[in-house]
């Protein structure tokens, strides 16, 4: 069975077909720039590549190219659409109503469609995606959402809730969702088999996702009980460009000093700040490191504070969950960071966490980290957040 | 020696006369309403009672009603206005320059006046409050200045930096002062020598200031590295009708959905959320548990939310301190509130952390809360901000 998963962004769309035989990536690409000018690229399982400058007014029109790559051409890797059992699509926000994957329906759509209030670049886009596939493919090719907030679902009130006026949570739904729910579950899974616990009952793991975005999980009886991200992915540590948390009133602050709009003020927060923000360097760690090589003492203070940042909410779930079994690193910078791995693991020495450093030097591959007299598992587990929906996907088509 | 303490506020002046010989208050008071109409009441060692009505324009007027009650008619303490030897005020902001406290001079106020940026409210009030003094008092009074900020510089950038833009920094100072420094130094200063380490050498120590307005500090040697509170006291755990931290993001939407001005958000943050906003009961514990008592549900969220979010900053100090040595909780809520006390100390059970539930029972008085065998010791500590005030400007005077 051969399922296609999409991520359709607002002006983008990443694909992969997975052959569910060996769950063997058969091809995978990207149309960028949709409605703007527009750029398809398009790899295979055996290494050849395409890539073209077309213009792409629309999703459907980059689905077009999708399908013309997939069975024709060069790129070829299947002789015709209807090999495709089944299309997954990511979808950001499935708000307090999915707590799981669900097959695609009108009354799905039209959720999604809502929940844009929420999140209005991601679920919009998705939308047009979910249509786009429709039109591609027709109406009975089976479609999957798979959300990013469905996995921490489990979370209780508590936890989710921010502590303003109770009249928002009923109006609009604010809250904490939480974001990367796939992935802190595929890693998340993973981490219970490693422990040889798959049910997950008695254990206390903490899940770090590290990529440009970041958050963390924590897991008690292998269900979410707190992450960082919150109503949209700008809560929690400082990312690439995302500042995380930071006192509310500093928005304020900036908005009335420098004249802001809240569109304006949502883009200092979410495009200017964090890694990049705080460094004037770039929002790649890469650049980072290598600045800080270099003697950049801001890149250094970019360094410090997230590390900083990240320690303290690791701390905080050890405190939730009440102790810690494991730890796991993941995502682009997670699998490939071993200095930030060490610094985070070192800070839990207290609690008798010891870093192996010789297999912390590990980039990304799975791996334990921590020596065999550690009293905390740490380890590296890279993330599939297309295999989850791809399974989920196959899972949901052949019930 | 006496000496007499003032916290001004826009619309009011509350103060302290102390005889240093004995830390004696001899009368204490407050000017409300100031401006508006008025209010005055005043209190002294033996028990008198003065309460008037009467109209007080600006804080000039107050200090007449303040001098008057001192050395003449029902509440009188003093003969002569010559016996006070010295004024100590409370500031909030004292920026990046005051480490300490000061003695008054004109440069002092014009800083004041001029970290009224970031705090507007509070500094333009003190500096009404030490212009009303010196009309009252005259030129030849010492006084002095005690900056809520002050005890926090010792935070390193990491701790105190927000992940935003670096410009923002440089350009309006935001970043992390934090706020109740002096009751943070009060009964840090108080835990130690509990500890039998008055000089902090190797100690790690967490302050709990729990009131209407509450932060935690975080303590290395004796010396703060990390509080909840920001740029502004907004930040941090819910508080009475502060929500602390909520994802930046949730502030741009709700001005966005509700149309509301920066003030307007600034006034439901600070004025309209935390246990308040989310019980819709009230901002006083006392109420809160009665309410959750009657089986008020929002009222048991609220509860549970606030006891959450100081679970996660404890937490998270920890890891930041490499472990604690202890937790001392002082304030309205910190010194009367046992359950809170156990709910957060039994959190750190998997730290070996145990409560004396028997003498965690303490209302406003000096105890040790935990078992002679608890791996973590926590005492209650009363603060003494005035106190704490008045020695300060006792010690500055005498130079």
């Amino acid at each position: 069975m051969k399922i296609l998963v999409i991520n359709a962004g607002s002006s983008s769309l990443k694909y992969q077909l997975i052959d569910m035989d060996g769950e063997k990536v058969l091809a995978k690409g990207n149309c960028e720039r949709i409605g703007i000018d527009g750029k398809f690229t398009h790899k295979t399982f055996d290494g050849r590549v395409i890539t073209k400058i077309i213009e792409m007014p629309n999703h459907t029109a980059a689905f077009d190219q999708v399908k013309n790559a997939l069975i024709s051409g060069e790129g070829k890797v299947i002789d015709s659409l209807s090999e495709v059992s089944a299309i997954g699509h990511r979808v950001v926000q499935g708000g307090s109503k999915y707590d799981r994957s669900v097959l695609i329906t009108d009354e799905v759509i039209k959720d999604i469609d809502e929940l844009s209030a929420l999140a209005p670049l991601h679920n919009k886009a998705h939308v047009q995606g979910i249509n786009a596939a429709t039109a591609a493919f027709g109406k009975d090719v089976p479609q999957v959402a798979v959300f990013d907030t469905a996995f921490h679902q489990t979370m209780p009130p508590k936890a989710y809730m921010f502590g303003i006026s109770y009249e928002y949570y009923e109006k609009y739904n604010v809250r904490r969702y939480g974001f990367h729910g796939t992935s802190h579950r595929y890693v998340s899974a993973r981490c219970l088999e490693l422990l040889g616990k798959p049910d997950g009952k008695g254990t206390r793991v903490i899940t770090c996702h590290f990529g440009n975005g970041s958050s963390i999980a924590a897991l008690k009886d292998g269900k979410v009980i707190d992450t960082t991200m919150g109503l949209t992915p700008l809560d929690g540590f400082m990312m690439g460009t995302r500042s995380g948390a930071v006192d509310p009133s500093v928005v304020l602050f900036l908005m009335e000093k420098e004249g802001l709009t809240t569109k304006e003020m949502d883009d200092v927060l979410n495009k200017k700040s964090g890694m990049y923000g705080i460094s004037g360097v770039s929002s790649d760690d890469r650049d980072i490191v290598d600045a800080i090589n270099a003697g950049n003492e801001r890149a250094k203070l970019a360094w410090d504070m997230r590390a900083y940042q990240i320690i303290k909410y690791v701390g905080g779930y050890i405190s939730a969950l009440g102790g810690v079994d494991a730890i796991v690193f993941t995502a682009g910078i997670g699998e490939n960071q071993p200095e930030l791995r060490q610094e985070i693991l070192e800070s839990l020495s207290y609690l008798g966490a010891k870093v192996d450093y010789e297999k912390n030097q590990v980039h990304g591959q799975e791996a334990e980290i921590t020596t065999p007299d550690s009293k905390i598992r740490a380890f590296v587990i890279p993330t599939n957040e297309e295999l989850v929906i791809a399974r989920d996907t196959m899972e949901l088509i052949s019930k």
